[in-house]
């Protein structure tokens, strides 16, 4: 039920691993269009056949919508996708008899697309999908919700609702709201001036062109943890502002601003990933680099950082090669072979 | 002089220009991998042979190695990269007696990289660089810097130094700030929360990623344009606080973050480019937009952008298609010759 964006991928998803995945939309063309895509048919089901209902609408509409398709599908377990849980439980929970066939869950897909036509079936793949599951949930709903994040390629967090809303404006709210006090800040910087920005800018920026409409929603549905989130943030600006000509100070907030980046987990969520170093000598004339990459190259290494070190005392230059530890001892041996000098 | 990222890429931009460039650096190591790279030669070059010194340190170095550069290269027209103007040109204007040599330049490169391992030589390629000649500069020497900034495929953007320092507090300071505050507030998130973190914050804190040292300098060098631009955001972010649970309020905050995003000039600094729309009837059937994306295809049109609209009246869709003005027609008429009802 609702086939924008988030709808109409998990159909294509759902459809592309074989089930059958019928669309309603509020706006029929919404849903024709994301059939067209393969994310499903319109053909009307038969209620008692239905086995899980999907809410892919606006949050503001989730609990009603959630409450309708519980009343409707009386055999199928219902869940919802709106970014903010603990309102949709309690509502749902303050009108529905038994909510035990409801669980809200949160794919995470980042996109600031919307509508259908940007759908695709692998929105999902290897992104956080967060289950809010509860002791009252019987296994076979649990089970229907695991398998289709799992269909979608995600990657299953459990929390509960509260948990997940706190997490949220921590690492998504907030964000969206320091984006969008920077971007709006650009109003008032004149045209000439606006010909300096760089990328920098334009990735803190990029997610202040969401749609206000729903940003607007899942603030208003998580305003106290994002007033919580919002008031350390603001408190460390006034700190900033305190000291702003102490730079030994301004360097301590840098510092932890890089600290908090590199505290998000890797790409694919994992622990960083730890590299082994090889410290290679670049002796100090023409073309030693050159040779040193090609030599690098030829051992079939996958090169995963570089970094030059240098001994200051020495005037000497070390290039230092992380790879696998897998491949430590084969690019050690290659090296040396080559006639190169390894720092032990 | 100085050859990490920013020397040794307009090193290997000019090398390939044609141009004979002499690397120096205090590390020596740096100046000889750059070297390796084909960034010039560390050869030691007749002082008086030499065109144009391109000072290339880190800021709080950049008026000593100037003054240096211009008692020793006394026929060159001399510029420095540093990434905040006024300061250094105050500083070579009060130690040395005729200024008039040097022009400061800054190429915005915008990677978050250092050392000349990771110099490439279109680093520039049409990126924004700004020169701050001025009127006591002769033709000669603006020359030497504005060829200097073409041979690197630059966009050249000639502004006083001291506006200088305000654009970059406004397009690229303050924004690193809000990017370093909201990821030194996830030192506190929970590792659990941190799981959720997707793209968005990812692009928001990317460039607290950047070297806090480096920082230090530039916002020291310009901390009165920093501080006059973020008491405006904080500001903001209070009035923000006392309205968080007026939904109307926050939306207003949400749509000046958008408008002041879309602001932003468009990826080549140009205007953003206006195109024609060439509106399709999508018909109430299965398939339907598949049919229609393979007869746009086939009329070898560059779609730049897709829309779709409905006619709430009559519960159909339409595919709003944009291109390029001049193609406008011939898609117009592929659409009627395939039998597509367009809307005038």
């Amino acid at each position: 039920m609702g086939a924008g964006l988030i709808g109409a991928s998990i159909g294509m998803a759902l459809t592309a691993a074989g089930a059958t995945v019928h669309l309603i939309d509020r706006i029929r063309s919404h849903a024709i269009v994301a059939a067209g895509l393969g994310a499903g048919d319109v053909v009307e089901a038969d209620p008692d056949d239905v086995g899980l209902v999907i809410v892919a609408v606006p949050p503001n509409l989730a609990s009603k919508v959630v409450r309708a398709a519980m009343g409707r599908y009386r055999r199928a377990a219902v869940t919802d996708v709106a970014s903010v849980k603990k309102r949709v439980l309690d509502e749902v929970q303050a009108q529905v008899k038994d909510a035990s066939r409801y669980i809200g869950s949160h794919p995470m897909s980042g996109s600031h697309h919307s509508g259908p036509l940007t759908a695709v079936g692998d929105l999902f793949v290897d992104r956080p999908w967060v289950i809010t599951d509860r002791p009252d949930n019987p296994a076979w709903v649990v089970d229907k919700i695991v398998t289709l994040a799992t269909l979608c390629g995600a990657r299953i967090i459990h929390l509960e609702a509260a948990e997940h809303d706190e997490a949220v404006a921590q690492v998504s709210h907030v964000p969206q709201i320091m984006s969008t006090l920077t971007a709006a800040h650009l109003r008032e910087v004149p045209r000439a001036h606006l010909q300096l920005a760089g990328p920098g800018i334009r990735d803190v920026t990029r997610i202040a062109g969401s749609d206000p409409e729903m940003w607007r929603q899942i603030i208003h549905a998580n305003a106290p943890a994002v007033r919580h989130e919002l008031e350390g943030i603001r408190d460390d600006l006034e700190e900033l502002l305190a000291h702003l000509d102490d730079p030994d100070a301004v360097e301590g907030t840098l510092a932890q601003g890089r600290a908090g980046a590199q505290s998000l987990p890797g790409k694919h969520g994992g622990h960083a990933q730890s590299w082994q170093q090889v410290v290679v000598e670049i002796p100090d004339e023409p073309g030693a680099l050159a040779r040193l990459f090609a030599d690098i190259g030829k051992a079939g290494v996958n090169v995963e950082d570089l970094e030059i070190e240098h001994d200051l005392a020495r005037e000497v230059g070390y290039l230092a090669v992380s790879v696998a530890p897998e491949r430590e001892q084969g690019l050690r041996d290659a090296m040396t072979a080559s006639g190169w000098t390894l720092r032990p």
